[in-house]
């Protein structure tokens, strides 16, 4: 609240740009809409007769019955994880939970655009057809911007944070086009895609917006005790749905079923040794909140990418075990030396629990891929697996494993290039940061008020110079 | 607390009243649900005959599968959502979550009576058979009440709501007998017969118990930062599972499919009207949590009657468009002259969430039924869509949007008659309002009492009068 | 934190002991695993080949498509319900919290091997085969551990949690092998096998670990404003999913869709009997909101036997009328006494919500099963339900109904000596319990801190003795 007195010379006063923003960007999503998307066969009217045609027998064989329970799981983390996982911060739980509804809400549209484009355009109506399907992508690629959000947390403004969005959206969609089409890389939870991708978006723009003199707001950048718990509903929520992001959209039957345990396997892991590194690292070994709510999530993350492969169960609990490691390693050490050196100022971490674990898990994917056989496989399980056919009928696993670890370049390289290039501008000043007061009406706190403050109809919040020396109580 | 000593004439001591209320009226359900309740074929254990008999392939092809996890997000929603969403009060989440839950469980067994007796009452045998899609229903049948407890949040007895309730679902299954069997409408997902019946009956009875004192308990009647983010939670799952609501009894196949990607685009758009609003109508463009925490849901409201039909993915995003804008301008300018010219008290703002956007549900509804074709629809998906069989083999789609429209008609005089007429007494004293004190054991928060206050084994919440300008506490 | 000063001769530091619990445990899984688990030929590559050969006509009969759901379901009870239900003390929240998460990271691994072993190893091959069947089993042996952690909520280290837990999910796996595979009882819910051997077994450690000077932590014995809305979120989620809990392993078809059924009827009639009974019992009738975020659940926790019987929909009713009086009596009346008699130090009261509710959910489901008729369930229904097949083809209702007696004594006798005798050490001093200052990194709470004591940099947190007769606060 201060931060209006003491000025900075950047505005907060987005009453003009925000709406303008919402509003515009809004019509043209209608516009766009109307002139490209439709409802795919499974979700028309005229179901029925593609039923018969396709002598689909039953409705329950309907995309929307395999792939509906986990899109709502998707769905949750995306706008209560990620949402929640943010509240942390002692006064930007209205930003966190906030801003990443208003981002998400757009991104989905937009991503039903772009990736339709790139992916599910139909050549013949110029139409993208739309099912439960695209709904879990669009949800998928609105994570890599949320993602980069984490970064930036506290420190951008709303219109940044749209923008910020329609660039990575657009990003996500050529970058993803390029993994999954052109390379013909797999990445069903995207580790690569989402994950690496989006981390290093983040680190890359707030390396671009670096503020030297964020210690104006550092009495803001840190929890209270029921802040952290509000943060623990988004971890876990997280946590939880993390199988069904890893197998949303896997094949169906035995590729969504072995996704799901893979990435079970894996978080389990990461909690036992996020809390072992949490408790070694600390004086007498107390746990800090800050690694049980991330780094204990880094198993689905490196999960992302070989989840639907036949890592085996103790393949998944080794890489959980890993990346719980590494990801507690980076909050502890390698956050204070990237903000000390490289100038990165990482609000939640996201090189820890995203960048590295995501592209760890896209060179798992690809030694997990290239050490592929038949005879663990079977050769149907290979095909259907890796999706050998039509052009690349005759790729080896050595050569997709190839491909699978250049797509995991290819989205770093997006990532960073990315980040580092879009125009971004607008953001607040920085004794702004971390504080809801900057673009929220914010309520009266008075439960944190004693009564003794409340006399006389009017709130004391200040007194006159009250040095120790005569500040006195007395017991005459 | 203060109530207590200033007294009211209305007593708020329930300890006869409510446990009378709960027990009778339970006893009573167990006799009821004795005579009349029975598990339906599928949720029988004669079901493999049932599935030999019909000729079913499959287990999964028992209702149970198709509907389950909508069945589970509705109750998220009726739950969590509701009672998380009326939490924003400073001093009444006890209230927000615990009356909404009482409410919500005896009005469920209720609704599965009621609607039982007017829907699935087999002839031969005087049975109500349920199975999920009856869970569902009653779910959906609570809402409307809950919809109504969101106008009197703060203001009304547990009794008093329980009243509420018994009446409240008797006129619900009244209303939607009238207007799904007698007048043939379709409202799978309810903007009539749920929120419009629901958000006048709410206004209706908040007329009748106008407070004129109201400002009495003024200082309770708003929101601290804590509990802004708890019913951040409540608006984040009614958000997120919507598509599940308007879906949940909706067609197998294509009808739960297109339902759900509608109402997913609707919603979508109107967080971005609610946030561009709600920045242009305040000072310095600073966003109100009130409008974010509510007209982001007016969306999915209105789709609850078209999202079966084929209003197009632009269609929907118009929908969501307007009713986001619509319901914040509600919040900004209509509830406070609702107030002072109508003698309404509308605590949550149900006016703007539930009555305005469920009755525009409504009217789309019958526009876009009213435009359907055979080309867009085919010929047996316009028969599946509108139920277009039996005595309504020969209705036309011009009709069907008469019949719409008046159906909305039906669920408003539903609302504003049955909320006017039903006997409701008991309310507690204008001072006792929006205050958990009145009806539960609320814990000393010793969290926001400093130290200094707590000396000698008793509490200092007055002192004697204190003016800035002498700023000196004595008692010699 | 004065605990830290005033010091206990037992220490909180678990800096060697947790990491090293953590890492050791976790690379047993690791090699475990590696010798035993692998995928069920329904998560693995070669289902395509399997749905030939035993003419499997869709991906969708998969069981992960029966199951998943329900699993997600139950998963958000476990990690989400446990864990938020038990934030309820004003300072224990990471603790309630970040302990159960540890808990059931750790359990569930250590539960697919224990039942793995007992269950489902594969004679021909030695190894356990493990689908989504097998998660849900696990989450649901880590359960029984969960609710005898309510039981020690704030008075013992992580490290005696984690041996709690081994201990605790061996015991079950062999408790659950002797009720379920040589009495042959059926269980799905586990009235007998999670909740009365899980609170017997919390309730025998607490008494081994009897604390006569507990009160030195009195002061945080009790819940904040705040932190009962969290536990609200507990108990909403558990409450709402328990009709997945019930028949998330139930036969396909009518038996998980009669499960959820009877036990959605059961929890709504347990709300309305916990309010009554809370209401009558507290003066002016005030609720009391441990009853509500405890009892209203109990009518979920006696169903878990009968819940896929032919309890009839009125029978599910009365069980939860009883079950939720019973229930919220216990907390009035029997806590209290059992830590005045017994020497039992219940926090949470699982007493209450498990321990009895479980066991009279074990005997009203012998009563059920011994009044089964093939009247009511078909000759076909009663072989499915009560699986009389094989060596049971013989096995009489009434037989039945002795077994399933036989093993709720079982369950409890397991849960007393096992938790009676188990080894467990380290608990922390009298007066650090209840605080998460003791395992955790706690931050500095500055909102409840009033501006006055920020003066001059340094808090004042005590002022010289001030009695109330000669109070004064002066400006010299």
């Amino acid at each position: 609240m201060l931060g209006w007195f003491y000025g900075g010379t950047k505005s907060t006063n987005v009453r003009v740009s925000l709406p303008a923003v919402c509003f515009v960007w809004q019509i043209a999503m209608i516009v766009l809409f109307g002139v490209f998307i439709r409802y795919n066969e499974e979700a028309d009217t005229h179901w029925q007769e593609f039923r018969r045609e396709n002598n689909i027998s039953s409705d329950i064989e309907n995309d929307f019955y395999f792939r509906y329970p986990s899109f709502q799981d998707v769905h949750v983390m995306i706008f209560v994880g990620f949402g929640f996982l943010m509240t942390f911060l002692k006064r930007y739980s209205f930003g966190a939970v906030g801003f990443n509804f208003l981002v998400a809400a757009f991104g989905i549209q937009w991503a039903l655009l772009m990736q339709g484009w790139f992916h599910t355009l139909d050549p013949a109506t110029g139409k993208i057809l739309i099912g439960v399907e695209n709904l879990i992508n669009a949800d998928f690629c609105v994570a890599g911007c949320l993602i980069a959000y984490g970064a930036l947390l506290g420190k951008v403004s709303p219109v940044q944070l749209l923008v910020l969005t329609l660039f990575g959206v657009t990003l996500f969609a050529v970058e993803e086009y390029i993994i999954l089409d052109l390379l013909h890389a797999r990445d069903a939870g995207g580790s690569m895609v989402i994950h690496a991708f989006g981390g290093y978006y983040g680190l890359a723009i707030s390396w671009v917006l670096y503020r030297p003199n964020l210690n104006l707001s550092k009495r803001l950048n840190g929890s209270v005790y029921h802040s952290d718990v509000f943060a623990m509903i988004g971890t876990l929520f997280l946590w939880m749905f993390w199988p069904s992001f890893n197998s949303a959209i896997t094949d169906h039957g035995d590729g969504q079923h072995r996704a799901a345990i893979n990435t079970y396997l894996a978080l389990a892991s990461s909690v036992l040794t996020a809390v072992g590194i949490s408790s070694v690292t600390q004086k007498k070994g107390k746990l800090d909140m800050v690694h049980i709510q991330n780094a204990t999530l880094a198993g689905g993350v490196a999960m992302g990418t070989a989840a639907e492969f036949m890592i085996t169960p103790y393949g998944s609990l080794i890489v959980g075990f890993c990346c719980g490691m590494i990801s507690t390693f980076g909050y502890v050490f390698v956050t204070p030396l990237l903000e000390k050196y490289l100038k990165l100022q990482d609000t939640c971490g996201v090189h820890n629990l995203h960048a590295v674990p995501g592209m760890l898990g896209g060179f798992i994917g690809a030694i997990v891929a290239a050490s592929a056989t038949e005879e663990v496989y079977s050769r149907e399980g290979l095909i259907n697996t890796f999706d050998f056919e039509g052009d690349f009928a005759d790729r080896t696993v050595g050569t997709q494993g190839g491909f699978q670890a250049a797509a995991c370049c290819v989205a770093i390289a997006f990532g960073i290039v990315g980040g580092g290039c879009i125009p971004i501008w607008g953001d607040p000043a920085d004794d702004n940061c971390y504080d809801d007061e900057a673009y929220w009406e914010v309520p009266e706190d008075d439960e944190s008020i004693p009564p003794i403050l409340e006399y006389n109809n009017h709130m004391i919040h200040k007194l006159p110079d009250l040095s120790e020396s005569n500040f006195q109580v007395e017991q005459i």
